[in-house]
C-alpha cells in the first residue's frame, strides 16, 4: 500500500473528481474517526485518504507524514483501530445507496467549495440523503440557527425569514433541532424553498424523534447532511463539531435567538473565525433568549437584521460564483423541485414554548475538557457499558478513556456498576 | 453702537464670563430669532452680541460681517425686527429671575464647553429653571430619547435604563415628552438622580400640560432647559431643532423606542454627526417602534446596548475631563440632591399604551420646506391670524410668509378666513 504516498495529493483536493478507491477510503474514514480530528485532517492534507485507510488496517506508514510526529500518529492510530471491527467491507456505501443515501468527497461536483475553507477540519466525506445538491444549494444559502429554548417570537422570526428567504431563492440551512432551527425548516419548507439540515449523527437517525416526519419532508424538498456515517447516533460534542459545518456551507449565519450559553453562538463563532458574514435577530432586552443575539452584536460585530431583504443584501455578494457558474448540478439530481410535498404550514411553528435554560448539569458539562466530554457521551442512557466500548464508541484511546472515566467519577457523572461505568442518576 | 465692531470677540466664545451687556443682548436675541438661524450664527461668530441687537433696533450695522453678504443681512433684518415689539426692556432677565429662571450664556462657569462643538448652530443663550448646575451635570450624562408612542416594553426598559444611570451618579438628559422621554426622566427621579429636560418651549411653559407636575419634580431634582425665552410656546419646528441641543449636551445619546420617522432619529442623526457615541436598544422585530432603533444599528453603526452598565462603559472615556474639572459647580447650586420630593415611581411608567404611528397629515407635514412647516407651525390651533402675525410668531419676512402660505392653502393645510388665516379642520 505505500504506493499511495508515491504520489502525495494536493493540499487543496482539487481533483476532478474522487477515485472508487477514494470514495471507499473516506466512507471508511468517516466509520473510524471523530469528525474534525486534527491528526487525520493533517494526514489527508499530504496523504492519499487509502493510504491513511491501509494504515489503520495494518500495513506499515508510508514516507510523507507533513508535520504528524510518529508518536502522535500510534496514539492516533490507536484510537481508530479500536473502531475496525465496526467497518462495513465496502465503507457501507453500497448499504446506504439501497437506503438513499449517498456519499460526496472532495473533488466531486457536488462537494461545495466552502468546505475547504475549514482547512485541515474539513470533513472527510458527507453522507447525504435528498433531492436538492448539495453544492448549487449553498451557492445561495443563509444558515438560521439559535436556541432549541425558543420563544414564540423567536419561532414566528425563525420562521417568516426563512419562508422569505425560500420565496427568494435562497436555502436556508439549519441543524436539525427544535425550536430555532425547526422553525427555520419549516418556513422555508412552507415557501416551497430549499432546506438543508446538518445533523451530528446519521442522516438516517431519527433525532430528535419528534423530527422523523420533519427530516422526510426536508429530504424531498432538501437535503439532509451528516459526517457521520448512518446509523450513527448523536452526542453533546457531536453537535459542537458539526457547527462548524453549518457555518462553512452556508453564505452567512443568521442567529434569530440564542441565550448566553447556547450552542448557537458557538455557530455564531465559527462563522465570525471563517470571516463570513454573521447576522443577529434583535428581541426585546427583557428576553433571556435574545441576550446571546445582543452580545454577538456588541462583541462579533454581528449585523443587526430584522427581514430577510436584509439578509440577502448582505450576502449577495457573496453568492455570485458558485450560483453563476455551469455544471454544478448533478445530473438526475433536483437543485430545487416543487415538491412541496407534506410540508408542515406556518400554524405547525412552536409557539408559546419558552423552554428553561441549561441546568447546572448542562453547565458543568461545558466545562469538561473535549476528551472527557466524548466519552461521557458515549455512555449510554441507560444500562452501563466496558471501558473498551465506551472507548470505541468515543473515539479515543483505551489510556484516554482511562483518564476521563476517572476524572468524570470524580466530578459525580459516572459510576462503577457490574457491567462497567454508567452515569449516576440525580 | 459701531464700537462693538473695533474689538471682534473670539470665534471661540471663550470669554471668561459673559459681561452684564453681552448676557443682555443674548437674552434679547433669543426673543427676536429662532434658534439655529444661520445668519445670526455667522454674525455672532465675528461681532458682539450687543453689536448684533443694536443694528436690529436700527444702528448702521458695523464694519465686521464675516462672510455674510449684506443682502442676507437685510433679509436677516427684517425678520428680526418683526419680533422688536415684543421684546422686553431687558431681554426678560429681571421677569425671569423672580419666576426661578436663570440665563446662561458662553462663558459663564455653568456653560457646558460641549455646546461649543455646534459651532454655528451654537444656542445664543440657555434659559434654565431647577437645582442643578448644568455643566456639572452633563460632564457625566447620557439622554435617554425615543418615540411619543412608546409601547408598556419600551416604556419600562427606558425606565429601568435610565434609573440605572441614575444611580450610578450618570445625569439622564431627554426632551420631557411622553413616551420614552417622560419614563427616562422618571426613572432617573426615582433613583434620586440628576435628570435634565431640554425644551422646545419656555421653560415655565407647561408642555405637555400632562407633564406640569414633572416638570416641577425635574425642577427640584435637576433642570428644566430652553433657548427659548419665558412663555414661547412649542412649535413641531422647534423640536427638530431642539434636538441637536439634547446631542450635543449629553456624553452620548441612547434611542430606545423609534418608528420608521420618529423625531427620536433625528436626534440620532445630530449624535452622529457630532461624532459622539450612539446608542440603541433593540427590540422585537415584530414591534414598529423598535424598527427605527434597528435601522440606526445598520445605517448610524449605532451600539446595541441592553443595560446602563453597557451605556456607562462606552461613554466613561469621554466624561472625565469635565467631570474632574475643579470650580465648575455654580455656588448656591447643588449638583446632585437627595431631594426626591414628589418622584414619580416606576408604577407611573407608562405600560400597554401603544400609541398609533404618524397620521397621513403629520407624515406630509414632514415634507415641507423648512420656512413653510414654521409657518404652518405659527396658526394659531383655535380661530385665525393675520399675515403679520403668523410672520412675527414664525420668525419669517413677510415676502416669506406670503409665499409659504399660498404654498400651504394649496396643499390643503390652511384655509382664508375673516381674520386672515386658519387651519382647515379635517
Amino acid at each position: 500500500m505505500s504506493g499511495h504516498a508515491a504520489t502525495p495529493r494536493p493540499a487543496d483536493g482539487s481533483a476532478d473528481a474522487a477515485s472508487d478507491e477514494e470514495r471507499l477510503a473516506r466512507a471508511a474514514l468517516t466509520y473510524l474517526a471523530e469528525p474534525g480530528d486534527s491528526v487525520l485532517g493533517a494526514l489527508l492534507a499530504v496523504c492519499e485518504p487509502a493510504a491513511v485507510l491501509a494504515t489503520i488496517k495494518g500495513a506499515t506508514w508510508p514516507g510523507t507524514m507533513g508535520t504528524t510526529s510518529r508518536a502522535v500518529l500510534e496514539r492516533a492510530l490507536g484510537r481508530w483501530r479500536m473502531r475496525l471491527p465496526k467497518l462495513p467491507a465496502d465503507g457501507g456505501i453500497a448499504d446506504a445507496g439501497r437506503d438513499g443515501i449517498r456519499l460526496i468527497c472532495p473533488g466531486d461536483a457536488e462537494w461545495p467549495a466552502a468546505l475547504d475553507q475549514l482547512g485541515p477540519a474539513r470533513p472527510y466525506a458527507l453522507w447525504l440523503r435528498g433531492s436538492a445538491d448539495l453544492r448549487f444549494a449553498c451557492s445561495r444559502s443563509a444558515s438560521v440557527v439559535g436556541s432549541r429554548a425558543a420563544t414564540s417570537y423567536g419561532g414566528h422570526v425563525a420562521g417568516e425569514l426563512s419562508a422569505d428567504l425560500g420565496e427568494r431563492g435562497w436555502a436556508v440551512v439549519s441543524g436539525g433541532a427544535y425550536g430555532i432551527d425547526a422553525a427555520a425548516h419549516r418556513g422555508a419548507l412552507a415557501a416551497e424553498g430549499v432546506t438543508i439540515a446538518i445533523l451530528a449523527c446519521g442522516v438516517d437517525y431519527p433525532y430528535p424523534a419528534g423530527h422523523a416526519d420533519l427530516f422526510a419532508a426536508i429530504c424531498a424538498q432538501g437535503l439532509v447532511v451528516s459526517e457521520w456515517p448512518p446509523g450513527s447516533r448523536p452526542a453533546r460534542t457531536r453537535f459542537l463539531v458539526r457547527n462548524r459545518v453549518i457555518a462553512a456551507l452556508s453564505c452567512g449565519t443568521v442567529i434569530v435567538e440564542a441565550g448566553e450559553r447556547s450552542g448557537a453562538l458557538n455557530t455564531a463563532r465559527h462563522a465570525a473565525d471563517l470571516g463570513k458574514p454573521l447576522m443577529a435577530v434583535p428581541g426585546p432586552v427583557t428576553s433571556a433568549q435574545s441576550a446571546g443575539c445582543h452580545r454577538i452584536m456588541r462583541e462579533l460585530d454581528a449585523t443587526c437584521v430584522t427581514r430577510a431583504a436584509e439578509i440577502i443584501e448582505l450576502l449577495s455578494p457573496l453568492s455570485a460564483p458558485d450560483a453563476l457558474a455551469p455544471g454544478l448540478q448533478t445530473p438526475g439530481l433536483q437543485p430545487r423541485g416543487p415538491q412541496a410535498h407534506g410540508a408542515p404550514g406556518p400554524d405547525d411553528w412552536p409557539r408559546g414554548r419558552a423552554v428553561l435554560a441549561p441546568s447546572d448539569e448542562e453547565l458543568r458539562r461545558d466545562e469538561l475538557d473535549p476528551d472527557s466530554a466524548r466519552v461521557l457521551d458515549a455512555l449510554p442512557a441507560r444500562g452501563g457499558a466496558g471501558t473498551s466500548t465506551i472507548a470505541v464508541e468515543a473515539g479515543v484511546d483505551l489510556d484516554t478513556v482511562l483518564r476521563c472515566l476517572g476524572q468524570l467519577a470524580g466530578l459525580g457523572f459516572i459510576e462503577r456498576c457490574d457491567r462497567g461505568w454508567r452515569l449516576r442518576r440525580r
